[in-house]
């Protein structure tokens, strides 16, 4: 968390920006846990997506997005649900206090490390591996450890393709453990896409490896800020997308559509930006 | 080619764009076949990729880049070297002709096709899919034909990924093959980045079924208008990306490369757009 204070306008809805659409993974486990609560979430569609752009691009994209959310909504705190832009983080400007998802899924890959383990992987888009933002963080807590980091931009693609159920999926699983050197302990989801195939993929490798993702990590960061700044009023979710094809919306019904009693309430708008 | 007409200002390079590296496989083709010409070649890195988005983001970004490149290099025609934008070319305005890569590789897989043979395949991105495109093109020129077309947004990532040489490149082959409901007699690699692939493609298929692509026949109805518009001078290829990383840099060497005594004079670029 970024530039963290309490917040006087309690009743203010809570931003949540991805590259596209991805992040609603994440935004699911908060309107979940926050029932309270109201979120605004934008998926920058036109763009996406961001993990194959250099950090310049990236930033630039990622505070348009926090200066639309403050400007238009009022937001009183923004989650990045995007690991590509979470890795930039410290280059933001805002107003009111910023959350990424990289410190809450490598702290969490921590606590669940087993006495005599020490090999965390990760796969994740190749910004987040170029930015070392994962192995930064997780050296920052424990030096000892082994942090291998591999980019799979096609896993992110097989996913819009065909869900959790691309047929090319398995063979993508091999394919990206095969390129470990050591035998991994914790396997980090480190892309909003990822947590999509968890449950297949976890079964894919017989329970053996923990897999993280950063949604409960997230969730619980904000539950401190959200102690001090919380909601008791109507709540509302709104979806904006920078462009709309019936892929998109797609996939975002289909993400949320396994628990719509939390999103009732919920709108998905297009937006020029 | 829309509004075709002569220009006066022959020196003029060509535009070409495309919304990354890929269309670089036309460019290469272009500078061997014309090298009196010069070009200016614009990769639009900051908003690729443009196969998943809609037609209005799609229309919006092509007529930035055509306005762009007159404004700044005065070029005496432009080439759309990207399939899902020349899907929307009857929108685009522009007071030089406009070149897509739709309509010369519909007519070159017509060509190809022999007597008794009438099922023309299509691997492409969801939005040149979507835009049944190659299918209207290949019907106004012969409406008894069966066109099969698939979106193979996967391929694209593994050519991102690995070039020609991923190891699921073979797998993804024959998942793709396989999506065919009728034999295929000719495939068209209806996608800049699939050209990449064309060789390995073909020897995997054992040489059985003709693959097209788009360079030999853009090159072509170019040749046609370049016999009145014709430059003698000092030529250059100018490249520019509206984003820059080491992997778009690398793809970009790696396509040129092979044959660099052509590219000489050219010189790669970062521009705001």
């Amino acid at each position: 968390m970024k530039n963290p204070q309490p917040f006087s306008e309690q009743e203010n809805p809570i931003g949540v920006f991805d590259s596209g659409v991805g992040g609603l993974s994440i935004l699911k486990q908060l309107v979940q846990d926050f029932p309270e609560e109201s979120f605004v979430y934008l998926g920058d569609t036109a763009r996406l997506p961001y993990g194959t752009k250099s950090k310049e691009t990236i930033k630039n994209y990622a505070q348009k997005n926090i200066d639309y959310l403050i400007k238009n909504y009022n937001i009183k705190a923004c989650l990045i649900a995007c690991n590509s832009a979470s890795t930039i983080v410290d280059l933001l400007e805002s107003p009111v206090p910023i959350f990424d998802v990289i410190k809450p899924g490598a702290s969490e890959a921590l606590a669940v490390l087993k006495n005599s383990q020490k090999n965390i992987g990760l796969w994740a888009t190749q910004a987040t591996v170029d930015s070392k933002a994962y192995e930064i963080e997780i050296h920052r807590l424990n030096p000892q450890l082994n942090v291998e980091m591999i980019g799979c931009p096609t896993l992110v693609s097989l996913v819009e393709e065909g869900f959790n159920e691309h047929p090319l999926l398995p063979v993508a699983f091999n394919y990206y453990m095969g390129l470990f050197k050591n035998e991994i302990d914790v396997l980090i989801l480190g892309c909003t896409h990822f947590p999509i195939f968890k449950k297949i993929l976890a079964k894919h490798l017989d329970f053996k490896i923990h897999l993280i993702d950063s949604a409960s990590g997230v969730s619980l960061k904000l539950k401190e800020f959200l102690q001090i700044n919380s909601n008791n009023k109507d709540t509302f979710v709104k979806i904006l997308l920078t462009d709309t094809t019936d892929k998109f919306e797609g996939f975002a019904k289909r993400l949320l559509t396994d628990d719509m009693t939390h999103f009732k309430n919920t709108t998905i708008d297009s937006i020029d930006l």
